[in-house]
């Protein structure tokens, strides 16, 4: 709402806009932008040590290396689905917090897996090539397949993790080769009351008073893994005008849409998924309320959920201020002058705009079918939102892979290859506790949805729905299914083809039932919209890598990135926002009502405090989700702060950037530091982290 | 959904599209139009028969009298209230259906009241002169007064209702004045299940099966009343191809919008109370799953919001086609070409395009927080989000109504006017049951919304919250209310302002704190919003009438009107859509589960019926919202149908009419007929009604 005023008052896409903008590559860091501005020239020694300190939590979430001991420090936010899956209806871990006073008590996370970026190659060429002059289908075949041998090829055993990273949207190939760990221990979260203070109504906003962080560790073989690169911890924090650098993964930027691309999303893409969180907050909000059980087994899927809604709200609504597609529009006019100009890149682009204007026409009728009945990871327009429940998502796997498995590596579907199998491996294994009623819910609420947007006469809900309810088919389904039994999955996951076939799971059966709509709906996506943007897409790469050269970085696409920037306020509301709060400002938050309940052992704490401490600060880098957990870096390489949020200006960054608003949120070395020693008394780690005096 | 494709497939905006298109007012009846298309010219008297025959339901429905002793025929969903009131956890009418065998057992509906349109009178020149030259508060100040004036000389006790319905957004102002029913009793409702047959998902679709009908009576000095004028029940419905009419009170739509003030629609209005509604949804329908007694008590409530949502989406996706926004440009850009070229209509027009465009301006910023603080029955922008909950509206109107009851008549807030106590007295003192469980939830969600849309430091939000949290206020409020006890209402709607300054209850208390910051909300809309547009709307409407006459039809201002058509199916998706239904249909879509789940009545009668008895047809008439409950009405003035939905793509007819694809969906007055003799067996209204054979 707050956002809404801001436009309003027309501050936006001011001149200095573009200042602090960018998700750098970190094999082309903007060298001579940032020795321009900060008057700083990190050498390639300070790039490979804090590309390999940073740390991607394969799950969406970044992180990085604090001690030589496998140390992992990452946002509490993204470790909150383990701390629930690691609680009891006795022991409470959200609720409480939690710290492993002993190496022993660490406790193993079902489903993090952490990745360090060891290498990055560029196989463009080997990919386009495989493309060659196909189009459609036979395009989309050839270069799946040459990117699974890619993969393959890198790939050796379940500690190397090989991805082929499509930049400018198919504009540059990159083989990213990670070193993985599958195996992460929780050491310390505080209490979800602290971690999350102000709840959903300061999500986003600042300033803040969040001690959103958490310590997992990394584990080899059983122990904790050594590591050479780690950051150390500045004791100091970071000052107001000191050059920052944020290292992590940016999930998904569309900075780089053409016009056409971007009235999809704001008509069609961004409305179906608002709206089905939307709706679905309402349901996990009175689901949550419910009863003290349902409370602590929902709360962290309302958290997600809720942050959902926040963040794609504010999306949605950067798209619909009129001067942001009128500069778009007229900025892609500008370039297709240009192209038009010289007639070499003209000939090279052909009818590229067009093309893709015409995929879009035809997006707009699939996309609400495809959205619902198919999710694909390399498609964040395939979301299975019909199909939103773990479980059934693990069932779908499981039909999927008996089939894929009997084919040729190259012809799989891209989460089946072998590249990727011991994630799926992860994901289908996962030792976490299944809920019932939870599951339920969310099975009834997906189902449903998917017979909204389809209609109820289509034949795919027909045939998926079957004579039951969606409620009906959930609970019985949910009730009866094996799938919440870790062996009866692991027989179900080795067991292939025959295994399957015999199974009468009530999940397995439903999940059946949507493979065939499902796959037929990613193939028509792939096949008359991927492809073709794709094809299109590259060759207006082409045409600006000739006219503006390589200065510019990629969309984002959840690979490491680097981004450069400084402590700074913003200004708001005709209100100077400082770039630092205190932990005095926490205690004068506090009503004693959730969200705004500081726990007992922060008032506890309260005279030993030093108020003035710096809690959370605002930086000018340029981040977006996916960043989570990435740590503030200063010039000498230390962790200067951890970075948790943006604010609301910062949710239009999916699409632009503007340095006078946008800002990244986050905790201050100092006040982390300040929380374990004096709050929660943490020894062990404090010496281990031990940072420079 | 389905919507989307319609739209992607281009066939709005088709050639034909302004064949049947308006909602006429009875005083300006479109002979000329009708007599050529359909060659049938009504008398005065056949208008005056069909206008004193029918109903307008006061909270936002139509209805026709269907006998000389008072019986209204409307929709089962209008009556659908009143029928939950009716019930108890012993005797659900809603589930089970309802017939009074007797006159004895018919049932008071606590809040139903009815309206009959006695006369019409143009009163322009008073209230335009009030207003004279002035601008602001000052023409809002004295246009009120004087239509207080106008209203109070004309209404005389409860039985006459007196309204000045502003047309054209300030270019007419008419005084209706009604004869009033207050006391309506329950004659006849089928089970819900039949009623609402294919429940949210088949709602605003077609082909339909649903019984959606219901029988109230209105009663004077405790018996039936007495009419001069009722619709006689025709035994043969409607043929494909017949000349149709429809009168109602359709509530709302806004054809003549500017295209700034339809943009604040697309990118505010519309999305704020979408999406207020979206989750809301989520929150009921979690609750109406959690038992028996939760789900008696919130069906309702459920209907209405799920309705709204597939309502306003459907209203907003229609906003987003390109192609009606472009349409909409040119058609403003070519009346303000003409009045250019006429100097003495520029003059009086001015800088009225502007000086609208520059009111929204003032609106995005200021609706959010507006349209949750304040509800104002006389401006769709004001809904009260942050109120929504039915004792707190009461609280407030009490907190108010000792106030206002100081001032002299014109002064006064609208609701609160010599001649609207009567429906403010019925409103406030209504004897229905409240049930604690639903109303905190409705009052937690509102707040907690209040709290989301105006951000948490707002000094409103935290002056209306205190130190609680929504969620805390509104279980302690609702718990300890005595608002629930209708004595205890009674004597604080009597008692006046020494009896509301002694009160400590808690939802009291709580209305005090909004009254303020609602009130300055609401000054702040009519000043800078309301005032200025209507002052514009006014001068625009007179160079319209000097350029196109008067032969068009105001936007609809839930006051009666008329529209003419025909039955007619149409075309959707390459599939001809016949334009009736039968009781066949029915069973064939009977899947024995909710909302596919005929009542035990109907499969025990299926041997009795003849199944090719007409069920639903689809007319070409032009309504919306407000109109269910319609009467369609042949020549002969005979009741045909009983309006009760639209279809998908009827939901754009708030901004546009399209003859190829807009329809009117009614129940057949042969399927009533039908139903009633061989389901329901319901002598005693089939001898009433008794139709000519």
């Amino acid at each position: 709402m707050k956002r809404a005023l801001v436009w309003a008052l027309g501050v936006l896409f001011s001149a200095s806009a573009a200042a602090d903008e960018g998700m750098w590559l970190l094999n082309d860091f903007p060298a001579t932008l940032v020795k321009k501005r900060y008057n700083f020239l990190p050498d390639q020694k300070w790039l490979d040590h804090v590309r390999l300190s940073s740390v991607r939590l394969a799950q969406g979430c970044s992180g990085s290396f604090v001690s030589p001991d496998g140390l992992i420090l990452t946002n509490h936010h993204c470790a909150h689905s383990c701390v629930e899956q690691l609680s009891s209806a006795e022991k409470d871990f959200v609720r409480d917090g939690f710290y492993a006073a002993t190496l022993a008590e660490e406790k193993k996370c079902p489903e993090l897996e952490a990745n360090v970026l060891e290498e990055i190659r560029d196989v463009t060429k080997r990919v386009l090539d495989a493309g060659g002059k196909k189009s459609g289908a036979a395009w989309n075949d050839a270069t799946r397949a040459e990117i699974a041998r890619i993969e393959k090829e890198c790939a050796a055993g379940t500690e190397v993790r090989c991805d082929v990273v499509t930049l400018y949207n198919g504009g540059r190939y990159h083989l990213y080769r990670y070193r993985r760990y599958q195996d992460l221990r929780l050491v310390f979260v505080p209490e979800f009351a602290i971690a999350f203070f102000g709840g959903d109504p300061d999500n986003f906003t600042y300033p803040r008073y969040d001690l959103d962080m958490a310590f997992v560790r990394a584990y080899h073989n059983g122990q904790p893994a050594k590591v050479e690169h780690f950051l150390r911890w500045s004791e100091a924090g970071a000052a107001e005008g000191e050059l920052t650098f944020v290292t992590g993964h940016p999930g998904a930027t569309q900075r780089r849409l053409t016009v056409a691309e971007l009235e999809v999303q704001r008509d069609v893409a961004l409305p179906l998924v608002l709206h089905y969180l939307l709706e679905l907050r309402g349901v996990l909000s009175q689901f949550n309320r419910s009863s003290e059980e349902h409370k602590r087994i929902s709360t962290a899927n309302l958290f997600y959920v809720e942050n959902g809604v926040k963040a794609r709200r504010g999306m949605w609504q950067a798209l619909l201020e009129p001067g942001f597609l009128s500069q778009k529009i007229a900025a892609e006019e500008k370039l297709r002058q240009a192209i038009r100009r010289r007639p070499a890149l003209a000939h090279r682009v052909g009818r590229a705009f067009e093309e893709i204007a015409a995929s879009q026409k035809t997006l707009r009728a699939f996309l609400p079918r495809a959205m619902f009945l198919e999710y694909d990871p390399k498609v964040p327009l395939l979301r299975g939102l019909g199909t939103r429940e773990d479980l059934l998502r693990i069932a779908l796997h499981l039909v999927r892979l008996a089939d894929e498995r009997e084919k040729p590596n190259e012809e799989r579907l891209s989460e089946y290859s072998d590249a990727n199998l011991p994630a799926l491996e992860q994901e289908v294994l996962v030792a976490a506790p299944f809920y019932d009623d939870m599951q339920e819910v969310l099975l009834a609420y997906s189902l449903s949805k998917l017979r909204e947007a389809l209609g109820p006469d289509d034949p795919a809900v027909k045939a998926i729905l079957g004579a039951e309810s969606p409620e009906e088919l959930a609970r019985r389904a949910i009730r009866e299914t094996k799938l919440k039994d870790l062996a009866f999955r692991r027989a179900l996951f080795a067991g292939g083809r025959a295994a399957l076939a015999e199974c009468r799971d009530p999940l397995i059966e439903l999940a059946r039932r949507i493979d065939g709509p499902g796959r037929e709906a990613r193939k028509q996506i792939w096949e008359r919209v991927v492809a073709p943007v794709r094809r299109a897409s590259e060759a207006i790469a082409a045409a600006r890598f000739a006219l503006e050269g390589t200065a510019a970085y990629p969309d984002a696409t959840f690979t490491l990135r680097i981004s450069y920037g400084a402590v700074q306020g913003y200004r708001e509301f005709e209100r100077d926002i400082r770039p630092h709060t205190d932990f005095r400002g926490a205690f004068a938050r506090h009503t004693g009502r959730e969200p705004y309940a500081l726990p007992a052992s922060w008032l506890a704490a309260k005279e030993r405090l030093e108020l003035d401490t710096p809690f959370n600060f605002c930086t000018t880098n340029d981040i977006i989700g996916g960043n989570s957990g990435s740590p503030v870096i200063n010039q000498n390489a230390e962790m200067v702060g951890l970075v948790f949020d943006g604010n609301l200006q910062s949710l239009g960054g999916d699409f632009y950037y503007d340095g006078s608003q946008n800002r990244t949120v986050a905790v201050s070395s100092r006040g982390m530091l300040h929380a374990l020693e004096r709050i929660y008394r943490a020894e062990r780690i404090l010496k281990e982290i031990a940072p420079k005096k």
